[in-house]
């Protein structure tokens, strides 16, 4: 069952009520501000299939792991996102029958509306009630990028008859996570208090002391009698009125949610209190209006236009929106969760996806600040990724961080990827590497970027073992990111990433010992990092084994990959895809398919280091036997197929990628949407057809416009101008909008763009 | 913490009482008889640390199984051997204070006693209550091997003043499994009876249906006060008398024990109660001298015997006992599990284990028709067998055996383990191949043996996959015994047997159609095998790919083994010992050690097929890098150390499989005793230093007798005749006892001896 969604360029639109899209909904219109996010649960209350979730960025709890054999190693604790406090919640009550779309005899004029451009949810129906009541409702909510411990509803009610309407706003602090491992509960409410029209709960979590207090204010359009509610753990306060036929009633609920990640434990509820109050002074509008303008702002320096496919046009702006209310780069503990606040499967907040796949975007589209407190939060879990090698027997400050976190320590159970699929430690690095090609902020190295890098380069100096067979260092028992291969010898991508970053470390010493010779002295007596150590990695990468095969040409993606059955992927039988789904695991691990870019990846990311021929060659064997079977797959192999102009297929993975959550092609959305992947659109976009490439340190652009688009926009951030990139069907302009004065190269053609100077390059006749 | 156990020839001693230890001597002590089996437990209450156990054959539970992160192919769940109601116990008070040794305030005069030749568990103390009073206790208990549902227990009570003595005998069946994984009950009691001096109740497990009925039949030796106790599923009869100082009274508990596996379910409680009541007619005293006559007739071709070391008499008679006791061969749905009745640990009943290790045994100490048994298990098996390769893709007729079970379907969860430690079906037709040259039973292959040799070929030829690159038949993706190594690919040994297999099961086609054409037209239409796929076969097993390392002259574990950094696990550090307790997993299997004999393993099944020269090689080359850290290792190590006369270090292999458990080696017999691994004991010392070889069909004897032992004697059971075999310092005596004529070389020397004759071969002179 696909999502009916209506295409349109700035909203997700869905004009029919059905139940069974419920799950769906609730996640493709999820909303958030980098600092919380929800679900798109309804107010009132809803007894069908629902997720109903409302998470905190930064909360988390160490739920007790399940594992079938235990092995040395594993951590006793996955850190799982928490479903946090309801404070959507609006029971409604007509003549005594609550409002519940799961019950109602009928529901029509159904329309959902996201406007992604202002960051506002809204939500229309009637219902007819079984008493024969018809209810109007029109239901906006935000969660205010503005103060982004803000939430606001406006909740409008008509009745078709005159009738008793109790309508009772409540925050609730009794939740539960679905994926709790042992079906516990992770929070204990505290406190809670009602006041007229006012309600706080203050909870903690059983672990970790996280406490949280959510307070509304409410504001009803007219006169009611009032009534306060203590339920445990979900105060209310309750509006009774006798309705007049047709006239409408607003209900307006103010909400401020505060954790202990900001405020004292003791103060919290006080605080709560007082800023929902201070919001219904505000009031609604004033909100309204001030969250729309710092969205139009977000989106000024983020927005793709993409002209003569709204379709597309949609997809990329969705995916946009979510990496934009996912995080805002404030505050360097927060980072993109796979699934953000759309829903908690994989747990954790962090995966290798934020460096490999989000990065880019951030770099692009935002301040370089939100970049850099990436980084920094990596700089921050160094001790625990030190602790973590440690753990794996590990010395000297060798660094391995995790496959999964939320506060640095590892959270993952299956022993071929959290302790095997260690090439994470690359992506790490290579952040650090390209934020600082980005933004020329090579003092950043002294900032924590070098302790990272010696950290990953300690591991994998560690991590390689010398082969007498090979006379070569080998790196034996890893999981690359093709997952459909699990403790194999010398993946090609992993020894690739290694012998990069040992390099690259060894570099960036050499760097900062020219440039910054006091930090220089500093970090090498904090670091204990001497000359010697230096020469061991250069050694060790000098000296990495690749398989390579001479009849091919290729790099091979492990040792012993040409000892598989190779047939490719179109040859399946349909029925048995996905594999994942049909085949049993060591089918899996013995067919020559490969779930995401694994040696496409390292070139992917090292584009000056791979010839085109060579990337030809190596894209003609992967590609066909890949079978993407991760969300964040298809975005590499499209920027690939741009470079080798291979235009249909480029735009058939790109559909694969950009549409993914919005037409829900893995059946999975109504856990959440793959918004790490949205990172991964971007750059099939940018990369792909708008044809930006960072080759030798330089920026160029060879873009290819797919058919039946006009025009394609996007902005970007590099090393401190701001840069508007337009490609139509003539050629490609370039307009530098503000700040440094930026060279590149278009179709070939060297340029030199002063801040305010524009220029504009033809296509070449193809 | 040792166990505290006295050296004697025939007992297990243990003459100190300490808590710390009552777990330990709970499985080290424990009986049983094939049909049932319990821990040493205490009869009386005790409140300090124990596991409470008493386990029946064939009954088990599908305990919903937990994995961290499910895998298609995962079976639902995991049969567990079930903790079953408890009929030993019985209440004691004195003057109202309940006897229990974790409170008594002093425990002397404490003996254990186990007599493995009469299979009798006797136990006594004196111990002092808080009210002063001392009592004397002596407890016997049988479990009848004469009838395998009847137990009985003498529990005599002596205080050292008057007292108010309650003595209250009960069957409980309210237990747990310790094992379970989700915290559940498997068993739900269902009624309960008492009647004078009697009780009976009967259970139903939760899932699958199985009846427990157990009845008890007292007798006191006194005259006492009666009445009955009815507490909820435990069902108990209380006497209450007056005691005498200094006199002794004496309770007998007869016990019957019936399960749904042999009886109706709604007569189970009556025929348990009748059974009950006609053993108490029987009397203790008859019941035991049965009982220990049938003892000493199982010893009478099974025990052996070693003189001048009463350490290594009682060691390989512990050994022995353990096997005797778990399985007897009578019912063709038991097998050996790895704990036998001494613990929960693994659950299941059916590893490899069997075929490889415990086999081996039975076919040379008992009766043919146990071993045959053990075959008829694995046929009757064969239906999920199939099932479970076709839940794995393989198709026609197919079969992979599991990896751990109890009713045939496959019990494991992971994917390692369950879909890649696929050699377990090498072992399974091994043991056809072994049970007919011990027993000559051809016609075995007719009633069954053949189905499951071509079930099991038929898996290899699907498994093995075509490497263009090496130009043979590649096994991807495998583990092979050497459980530190996983997904591998062409490990030797699994390719080996798959080579074998499939080789033997075309040579077993050809002799069923030479011998039995009948049968062989029978077999080809029920089987729907073919000439066609005889070939296939062949044509597999003779391209099959084997990693081989030509300067080293040794078949390498799997491909790329000699990447590895090799060094002898005696250069570990001590403290890194055991490797499974200290490194990561990672670390392990990149790692050149060796969990337990992997490619030896293939050259002792096969001695005919390698040469003493090529076996020194390897064994130089892989066992300096064994770490011997499962039970099943160091026996074939023994075995392979005496062929090549390396005899220091024979020995010390023999005494790390030998005491394994009665010194506690591996600190885990708390949980239960390694029973399978107790079959390779025994083949350390016929294989080992009796110096018994099958090779080319032909029996040989080249033993070698231990330092300090002055005569090693065992009986054989080979192809219809009795052998004793008996080796001093001088030479080597071989005695046909009874059957058939038996050819043999002793020392190089022919020998053909008719039953009732017996020869004599001095050593060479070395």
């Amino acid at each position: 069952m696909k999502p009916q969604i209506l295409i349109h360029p700035w909203k997700i639109i869905q004009d029919q009520w059905d139940p069974l899209q419920q799950r769906m909904a609730e996640s493709l219109f999820a909303i958030g501000n980098g600092r919380m996010g929800q679900r798109a649960n309804h107010e009132e209350d809803y007894s069908g299939e629902t997720l109903q979730g409302s998470y905190i960025a930064g909360l988390y709890y160490p739920d007790k792991t399940k594992v079938g054999w235990w092995k040395n190693g594993y951590p006793d604790y996955f850190a799982k996102v928490l479903n946090s406090s309801n404070f959507i919640g609006i029971h409604v009550r007509i003549d005594g029958e609550l409002l519940d779309l799961a019950t109602a005899t009928v529901v029509s004029e159904f329309r959902r509306e996201l406007d992604m451009q202002h960051g506002l949810l809204t939500r229309t129906f009637t219902a007819t009630l079984s008493n024969g009541i018809q209810v109007e409702v029109i239901a906006t909510r935000l969660l205010s990028i503005v103060s982004d411990d803000m939430a606001a509803v406006a909740y409008q009610l008509r009745t078709d008859q005159d009738a008793q309407v109790e309508i009772e706003p409540y925050v609730d602090a009794n939740v539960i996570n679905e994926d709790a491992n042992w079906e516990s509960t992770f929070w204990e409410p505290l406190s809670q208090r009602t006041d007229k029209e006012h309600a706080v709960v203050q909870s903690k979590t059983k672990r970790l002391n996280f406490h949280l207090a959510v307070a509304m204010q409410c504001q009803l359009s007219c006169d009611a009698e009032g009534q306060s509610g203590d339920k445990a753990g979900c105060p209310s306060w309750t509006y009774t009125y006798q309705s007049t036929a047709n006239k409408a009633v607003i209900l307006h609920k103010y909400v401020a949610v505060l954790s202990s990640l900001n405020a004292p434990i003791d103060d919290l509820s006080q605080l709560a209190s007082t800023q929902a109050i201070a919001a219904a002074k505000q009031g609604f509008d004033a909100i309204k209006k001030a969250h729309q303008a710092a969205w139009m702002g977000k989106w000024a320096t983020a927005d793709i236009v993409i002209e003569g496919d709204d379709s597309a046009q949609q997809a990329i702006r969705f995916n946009i929106f979510h990496l934009l209310q996912t995080f805002t780069g404030v505050d360097p503990r927060l980072n993109i969760g796979p699934k953000g606040f759309t829903g908690e499967k994989y747990g954790g907040s962090t995966y290798w996806d934020t460096e490999a796949y989000c990065l880019p975007f951030y770099l692009a589209s935002s301040d370089i600040s939100v970049a850099k407190n990436l980084l920094n939060y990596r700089f921050n879990h160094l001790p625990q990724a030190i602790a973590n090698a440690e753990k794996l027997g590990f010395k000297k400050g060798a660094a391995l961080y995790p496959m999964v976190t939320m506060n640095g320590e590892e959270c993952h159970n299956e022993w071929e990827i959290t302790f095997e699929e260690v090439h994470r430690n690359g992506a790490i690095a290579y952040a650090i590497y390209n934020y600082i090609r980005h933004s020329q902020d090579w003092h950043h190295l002294t900032e924590g970027g070098l302790d990272v890098l010696t950290g990953i380069a300690r591991f994998w100096a560690q991590r390689v073992s010398w082969s007498k067979a090979k006379k070569s260092y080998v790196m034996l028992g890893v999981t690359g990111p093709n997952e459909y291969e699990n403790n194999v010898n010398n993946n090609y991508y992993t020894n690739f990433m290694a012998q990069w970053s040992l390099n690259y470390a060894a570099e960036c010493w050499s760097w900062v010992e020219s440039h910054e010779p006091d930090a220089y002295d500093r970090l090498r007596k904090d670091l204990l990092c001497d000359g010697d150590e230096l020469t061991i990695w250069k050694s060790v990468a000098s000296k990495m084994y690749f398989p390579y095969d001479k009849t091919l040409g290729i790099y091979l993606q492990q040792d012993g990959f040409l000892d598989k059955v190779i047939e490719p992927a179109s040859a399946l039988d349909p029925k048995d895809r996905p594999i994942n789904q049909n085949w049993s695991w060591d089918r899996i691990l013995r067919s020559c398919y490969i779930k995401q870019a694994d040696t496409l990846q390292g070139m992917f990311f090292f584009e000056d280091k791979t010839s085109l021929d060579s990337l030809k060659k190596h894209f003609d064997y992967y590609e066909p036997l890949t079978v993407h079977e991760s969300s964040l797959s298809p975005c590499v192999h499209t920027v690939l197929a741009c470079r080798l102009n291979y235009r249909e297929q480029a735009m058939s993975l790109y559909e694969k990628t950009a549409r993914l959550d919005l037409d829900d092609s893995n059946n999975e959305v109504h856990e959440g949407l793959h918004v790490t992947a949205m990172g991964g659109t971007w750059m099939s976009l940018v990369y792909g057809f708008g044809g930006m490439k960072i080759l030798n340190d330089g920026l160029q652009f060879d873009p290819q416009l797919p058919e039946g688009w006009t025009r394609l926009t996007f902005p970007l951030n590099w090393r401190g101008a701001l840069l508007t990139v337009s490609i139509d069907r003539d050629g490609v302009t370039i307009d530098n909008q503000k700040g440094n004065r930026v060279a590149c190269h278009v179709h070939g053609q060297a340029f030199d763009l002063a801040a305010g100077q524009s220029i504009h390059q033809q296509h070449p006749v193809s």
